[in-house]
């Protein structure tokens, strides 16, 4: 990712270490994983105000009772302890032991609560994580933790399981004169399909912000970014989004949802977008980002659904993996999305860096050049454009192609 | 399928035309396919009541708007005619004028309207239907038509895509002292997921009945077998399941939910419960029939979201094509199906041919062997049976698992 200035906010390098005061290390605890590293911790001396969201699935694991629990009470937050591997989902009291056990280990070193810790898991459903193997690796992480750009992406690329490519950002921008950053990671590339937030994500920043508004804004921005893409329909038992605010910009607490407020949003929003993204586009077996973008419709709720929808169709996204101009698979789509419209007010376009083309216009499919299409459906990001001409509402959704890898990848995930 | 006695029903040799009056024919009339049958007729010079369910798809395909209107009239039926290769779906009112001219060519024969002639379409959306191809070609099947099992066969064999197998059945049964036969066949491969009936499925049979209750006893059977199968999640725009009665059985009419007819209603339940199976172990790429079975649930409605969403999601088809005992993949689907349930009343077990275990005990793993798991997950059938401890209520979905074969069809499935 290049630097540059997006609006009000400058992308700058780095991830979960760019704001002032975080910590970041990885360690190798051998929960599953042999020869890498499977643990990631961040951490901040100064306390921080903390907000999550997690999973809708009615199978929570152990990590997503542990932090909702934590997230929703006013305990002051000091640091994350992630593990990949295994996880820790459909566990049960023994699971939310190894939560406490994990929290505990770092509340011996600093003095304090295991609830001063959050912690997530990613990996294997049911089965169980060795208790002293995290112990471990927690007090290992704690005592390797360090400030700057390595020790981030170190935690970062820790925490990825079936991932191909490590996801982090960082933003800032100027708050009453004062440099405010934020700073995210996330993993995720199978299990993932938009219902709450699909997978790991954490969020830090220096910002001094209100713990009601920090949980708002997040909840605000997940719906439209982390809640719109989808790998495979599959909503993990672990889904977990955290934010972490420090306060050590010292720019004047947002205390109300006033203009310093929404550049906050705006900026957390641009984060997840990226990080979404990314996500969808590293799809397990993906080789392509799939885009449906919908316009005029007639509420927001339709277009949401129908974008998702399309993006979520195992044969449109077939149709991508094949760069096949099969639109009528889009359509079809839309049509079992549980939205309502008449199929004789829709226009569907192909679209991507190698052009736009128009393949169904109200109704009736339009004569188009077959090599052409192909031609823009073979590019790495690919967009279906529909325009429902019913109304002003539109709504974005992301997802990937499904290839022989997916398959791949998961009839055999275990081993 | 060997011939037995089930129940009070006797399987029997052939399909659509086992029923008394029954003729059907087939014919290569060139839509799209080249080199093979693309057509289909059933026909009965004995007017036929009929009855028809159809995809809940906003987007519905010009035949599914024809029938439904036939269906829902008092208008008697001779005929169904139905190609392969173009769906004849967003196809606007050219669509709808070729059911016209096929219904028309068929009247012009037998004189009549065009609405004594039910139509179905299945193949690639978007695309229009050569007029002057499907007319010639009715007419051909209107000359060639014929009793006998092997024209039900290979008019069933016409309307197959990407089928790998041919799926027909026929069943005999007595009321009053009268030999009643129902016959049926079905085409579905990919495109199928449990709203309404997911494919195209025609049942023949002599029974004499009224066409209120042959409507009814349709949509109640349909919604346990056709609408519990899935092997994509895309529900098609062309799904159509018809019945036709010529009364040729002459047993007294059924007029009345007596005995007679929860008679007829087992039998076409059996008929179609044995071609929704035949069609989800056939689904595209398929080396598997998947079933998941929810028992003691607290509601139908919960059991049979759970297991529709069990045999619904792509990482438990993965898993059962690679064998692999990843049964949090199972309770991670149940727990996003919209069901409520707590995890902790939950046992799972694996069955098939091969014997049967328990892998999850009311909220933890149960240490099982591999060895012993993967054989019981490397038969032709696989059961999750999943016992939720919480009521009485039970169902159960079939699919199949999901294969690299399944994205090589659709990758490039319109060539």
């Amino acid at each position: 990712m290049e630097l540059n200035r997006i609006g009000n906010f400058e992308v700058i390098q780095g991830g979960v270490t760019a704001p002032k005061g975080f910590q970041a290390a990885s360690a190798a605890a051998g929960i599953k994983y042999k020869n890498r590293t499977d643990m990631a911790l961040i951490y901040s001396e100064t306390p921080c105000v903390s907000a999550g969201v997690y999973t809708t699935n009615v199978v929570k694991a152990a990590p997503v009772l542990w932090d909702k629990a934590v997230t929703d009470s006013d305990v002051k937050v000091h640091a994350v302890v992630v593990n990949s591997g295994i996880a820790n989902a459909c566990t049960g009291q023994q699971g939310m032991d190894i939560c406490r056990a994990t929290g505990q280990a770092v509340a011996d070193i600093i003095g304090g609560v295991p609830e001063n810790v959050l912690v997530g898991s990613t990996g294997v459903i049911g089965m169980q994580i060795d208790t002293a193997k995290i112990v471990a690796g927690t007090k290992e992480l704690m005592a390797s933790k360090s400030f700057g750009i390595e020790a981030g992406t170190a935690a970062s690329k820790a925490i990825m399981t079936t991932d191909t490519i490590n996801k982090e950002i960082a933003v800032s921008f100027e708050i009453g004169g004062k440099t405010v950053t934020l700073g995210a990671m996330s993993k995720g590339s199978g299990m993932i399909h938009p219902n709450m937030c699909t997978m790991l994500g954490y969020v830090t920043t220096d910002i001094c912000i209100e713990k009601k508004l920090l949980q708002e804004a997040l909840s605000d921005v997940v719906t439209d970014t982390f809640n719109m893409i989808t790998v495979d329909g599959d909503t993990s038992t672990n889904d977990t989004l955290l934010v972490l605010a420090n306060g050590l910009a010292e720019n004047p607490v947002i205390a109300e949802k006033n203009a310093d407020y929404q550049l906050f949003r705006d900026a957390l929003y641009f984060v997840c977008e990226y990080l979404a993204k990314k996500m969808a586009g590293d799809g397990e077996g993906a080789t392509a980002l799939f885009e449906a973008k919908i316009i005029n419709a007639k509420s927001k709720e339709d277009a949401k659904i129908m974008a998702r929808s399309v993006v979520g169709s195992n044969l449109s996204k077939a149709a991508i993996y094949g760069h096949d101009a099969n639109f009528g698979r889009f359509l079809c789509a839309m049509g079992y999305s549980g939205a309502d419209f008449d199929q004789n007010d829709v226009q569907l376009y192909f679209e991507s860096k190698a052009g736009k083309m128009m393949v169904f216009d109200k109704g009736s499919p339009v004569p188009f050049d077959e090599d052409e299409a192909t031609k823009i459906l073979s590019e790495e990001a690919v967009t279906i454009l529909i325009n429902m001409n019913e109304g002003s509402a539109s709504a974005t959704a992301w997802g990937c192609d499904l290839t022989y890898d997916y398959v791949k990848i998961n009839a055999d995930y275990r081993s």
